[in-house]
Formats: structure tokens, sequence, C-alpha cells
């Protein structure tokens, strides 16, 4: 297979913005990346956006503070593994953490469709003071806003997160470097099909969980031991194909994957393949990519797997110079380009 | 009249929650406060929230911050004097100041519904844009979800901000003491009465526009002026009759109110007597009640209006000993209680 010509990922991309809003515009595909490119990103220009991490690195006083945020629109409300309101915790620390950050203290923002069960409210709120415990964060500051039947749907759920930087390392796509390993703390593609074996009353041959969980304790760990870590990215929305994208595009260097070393669940794989979808691009709520100089690839490794969130971690690629795009080398010694989709496979992941 | 007895606001609420949401959930009245009393604070019990404050008030490092969100659905999307992005900026400044804080850092959620004209999504980004220019914050970090057509209404927007304080002094309704004055920085119910008239296509004698601006410069001047304020609250939802009874209870004391003394515009009053609302119970977005010493009223009075948004600004009340619940004095002698409403006159007004 020849590889499409570079300048596709390297020139404004080549789509016109549609003249309305289209649910591909929330997938973390190409769409999404023009809007932002095209409409957010201009307006609020400023340097902090332009780091393009998971959340801003803000200096206050004596302090280095992560400050990142994001609304929960996931459907159903909950799912194998999690629902929104463990996600919408867990998800905000993820982020804080990425920044290399301790995540302290979170904001939440309701906004409720007019005939919401109060069961399930009550249900939602309490597996959030849950996740909220487990990781050590306190909710301090929220909001509530009701809307009429049929302008919402069920429960939408915004979290802000505030979290302390402590170490001296700035970690983010500018900081990977040509050579360095990338590392996943296990298998891929696990949230995006609970929640569509859930939406479409699907079962498979083994059972399918979301893996949504925290990662803050991960990131504790790996900066305690002194690891030299570049970037840390969730692939979430999109999956791990578009993250590196991403991240390839921001760091202008290519990153190339090892199909066979990339860890998937079978029962994830088969369901993958049953259905027609790419575990590549498939969200991930408990999964993180790690990019530090391959000489610490195996010590992070062992540092990762002793750890239960990291049991089956594995180095699935390297960075080297190059176009950036991200290549992926199948076992039969082919490769293939993993583009940004235009849009998302299944919209509403998270 | 006979006022009611005073248990009715010190004991438990007689109201049984119902069983599912409704709109006057989302209405700043009674209902709302059921909810956060009986299901949101129960579950994120922790003594940031307990401040019941417009935003929570965190010591990190050598720095004392703000921290404060909320979501924004107004319907419809533009109204004459403001739209949902510039609420969106000057609502979330608007509690940082009310904590006292100097607004620094945005974070901005957009849940987009399918369909959405982009040139509609443009106008609310420009506008942000603008208003965080006007009030020297930047927004930092940001998320965007697209939920499918009828399952969102064109555009809800969430931000979160951080603030510095700098100021000794701990704003809040907790430090409300007997004698305090109450003070407002001008004319009442112009933001929920503009709203009214844009959705109902309605138009009245005189030109009504939102009142929607960011109160952080007023408060800067307050603090900078030495002025001892005890607490700052901006009466959105539920309008200054809800946002004193909140006060009233959290800091166990009377509020008595002049009638005569209440600034408001005569086509917002008029507007108000046409359609059949209370405009103590009408939104505000630009207007705030100054809680300090009588002995330093005039002189705070003379401080805000000297700033174009405190040019009418007056005195309407004091705090006394006595059951917490707000009473009105009218004109002709007679008083009125200001109870705390079930729902919400006007729901989606911010």
């Amino acid at each position: 297979m020849t590889d499409p010509p570079a300048f596709e990922l390297n020139c404004p991309l080549p789509f016109e913005q549609p003249e309305r809003v289209l649910l591909a515009h929330g997938g973390g595909g190409r769409l999404m990346q023009n809007l932002l490119q095209d409409t957010l990103f201009p307006a609020f220009a400023n340097p902090f956006l332009a780091a393009a991490h998971d959340g801003a690195r803000l200096v206050l006083g004596n302090q280095v503070l992560a400050f990142s945020c994001d609304s929960y629109v996931v459907h159903p409300l909950f799912f194998a593994g999690g629902d929104i309101g463990s996600m919408a915790v867990f998800g905000t620390v993820n982020d804080l953490a990425m920044c290399g950050a301790k995540p302290l203290y979170l904001s939440v923002g309701l906004i409720l469709e007019e005939g919401l069960e109060m069961a399930v409210l009550q249900r939602v709120v309490a597996s959030m003071a849950e996740a909220a415990k487990r990781c050590g964060v306190l909710l301090v500051t929220g909001d509530t806003k009701v809307v009429e039947k049929g302008k919402g749907d069920g429960l939408f759920i915004h979290t802000a997160g505030i979290g302390l930087i402590e170490t001296a390392l700035e970690i983010g796509p500018q900081q990977v470097k040509v050579g360095d390993a990338i590392l996943i703390n296990g298998e891929i593609g696990a949230h995006g099909m609970a929640v569509m074996a859930e939406r479409e009353g699907l079962a498979f041959e083994g059972p399918i969980k979301s893996d949504c969980a925290p990662l803050h304790e991960l990131v504790s760990e790996l900066l305690t031991a002194g690891f030299e870590l570049h970037c840390l990215r969730d692939p979430t929305r999109g999956g791990v194909a578009s993250v590196l994208n991403e991240i390839a595009a921001q760091a202008e260097l290519q990153i190339e994957l090892k199909a066979a070393q990339i860890p998937i669940d079978p029962a994830v794989a088969s369901a993958c393949e049953i259905l027609g979808f790419d575990p590549l691009y498939v969200a991930n709520e408990g999964k993180m990519l790690i990019f530090l100089p391959q000489a610490q690839a195996e010590a992070a490794l062992a540092c990762l797997r002793s750890h239960p969130l990291g049991r089956n971690a594995a180095q699935i690629g390297v960075v080297q110079t190059g176009a950036p795009r991200v290549i992926l080398h199948n076992p039969y010694g082919t490769t293939r380009l993993l583009d940004l989709l235009s849009g998302e496979q299944l919209p509403r992941i998270c």
C-alpha cells in the first residue's frame, strides 16, 4: 500500500466547513479539528490554547496549576463498567493527570431535561460522589439548570478541575522527541464497545466492560519514580489513532506503531470485527499514552505493570523524524496510514 | 397583612421531592433549594459547598483562589443587550467577583445540537471573545460536544473560572451582620424582561435591554477603597427576592427592604405589571447586592455611582435580628413577606 502524500496533513485541511453543525463535529476527528482551528482557536487565541494539551498550565504565585474541563453527553447514561457520573469525575481527573497534576478540586454543572426521573439523578450523583472519593478530589462548586422536555437528553454533566503540578517537567505534545517510546497502560477499545453494546442491546461472546478509571495514581507513580515523561494523553474520543495524529501534528514528527504490540481484549477485538469498527479509533476512558525516552521504556513498563490499572502495559510504537503522520506496521510487513477520520465511528461516546 | 409563621423557613421544607425533574427545579426557588439540600449537597458534602456562596474559596500555596462555574441555557440565544456568549463570560466573571476575586482564567464547554447554523456558533464565539477581552480574562481550555438534533437546543455553554482573591476579607453570606446596609448597583429586572420580550415577540412602550455586564471593576473599586464588604451576590435566577432569601437563611437573620428605594426602570416596571411578573423575582445579569456596615453605606454608594455600571446605585434595605426571612415594606405602611417561589417565573432565563 502506498502512503498518501504528506501534504494532506501539513497543509491547511482541504475540507470546507459545512454551513451547519454535524454530529461528526463532536467526534474528535478531522471535522472537529477544523472547527477548533477555524472557529474557536482564532477567536480565543492565547498561548495556553496554543499548547493544545488536555488542560492549561497556569502559574499562580508560587504554584503551578492545571485547569481542565469536559462536558459529558454519553448515551446511554449507564453501561457495563461505568456511567455518566463516574465518567464525568474520572474524565476530568484524567485530563488533569495528563498535565502531570495532582487533581484537587472539581466544579460540576448539571443540565437536566424536564421529566428526568429523580431516581436516575440520584444514582448518577451517588456515582459522582463515590468516584470523587476514590480520586481524593472535592466537588467544591456547581450549578444546575433544567431545560424543557425535548430540549435535552436526560442529563448532561460538565466538570472542570484544578490540579497541582509539582513536577518540574513540562508535559505536553511540544516535548515529544525523536526516539521517544510510546507506551500504553493496557487494552484498547473497551469503553466504546461497552457503550455500543448497551446502546444497541448487543451481547458479545465475552462480556465487555468499559475501562472507565482514574489514571492519576499511575501518573503519580511514574513521576515519583523519576521518569522523564515528555507527553501524556488519554485516547478518549477518536481513540488511539486520532490522538496520535494530533500529537504528531503538534510535535511535527512521525509516529510509527506496531500492530502486533497493541494490547486488545479478544472480546473487544471480535466485537469490533463483527461490527466493522477499527479499535484504534474506538474511545477509551481508562487508558493513557506515555511518551518518554526509549532508554526508560522497560523500567516504565515495569512500574506501570505493578499497578492494577497498568497490568497489561505495552510499548506500542516510537517517534521518528518524518512527515507528521501515524503509520501502522502490520504483522505481515505491510504498513497503513492511520489518518484522522472525518468524524467519529460512535457519536456521544463520552 | 399577617406574616406567615417563621417555622416555614426554619424547618425542613414541607414540599416532597417529585419523582421527576420539573422545569421549576432549575428556577432558583424552593424546588431548586430542595434539590440541592436533599440530593446534591449531602452526596458531595464538604466545607466548600457548605459555604453556599457563588464560588469556592481555595487556598493553594501562598495564593487564595476563587473557583466557580455556571451552565448557560438561555433561550433565545440572542436578545436586546446581550447573547448567550457574553452572558457565559460575564456570568462566571461575576460569580468570581462576588467572591472578591480578580477573574483570571475561564474554561469553556460547548454542547452543540446537530444542525446548528455555523454562522450562529461563530457569532456566539465572537461575542464570548469580545466579552473575555473586556474583562481581561483568558479562555484557556475547552471542550466541544455535539448531540443529535432534538437532543439539545441549539447551543448550551458551560464556563468555569479561576480568580485571585487578594483581599483579606472573607466575603460570603456567613459574614452578614445585624445592622448591615444592603445596596444594589442599579435598576432591577431588565435581563428577565428583555429575554421575555425577545422570546415572545413582545414590544413594550420603551425599549428594554438586558443589563448583562461584568461587575469585577465595581467590586475592585469597592475593595480598593477599603470598604468592609461582608457579602456580595448577583441576583440572577430568581431575582433579588430569591437571593436575599438564601442569604437570610444562611446568615440566620431577617432582611427588611423598602420598596420605594428599589430602583427600577419605568419600562421594566410597566412590562412586569402588564405581564403579571413581580420584578423582585425577575433575573438580573449585571446587578449585585452589597452587604456592608451601615456607617459605610453613603460612601460606598458614592463610589458605586462614580462607575457607569453603578450610576443608579441605592440602598434598598437593612439586616435585622429576627427569623431568617425577607420583609418588604411598601410605601403605604404595609409589609409583605417575600418568600421563595416554588419555581421560577421565567424558565431558561440564563
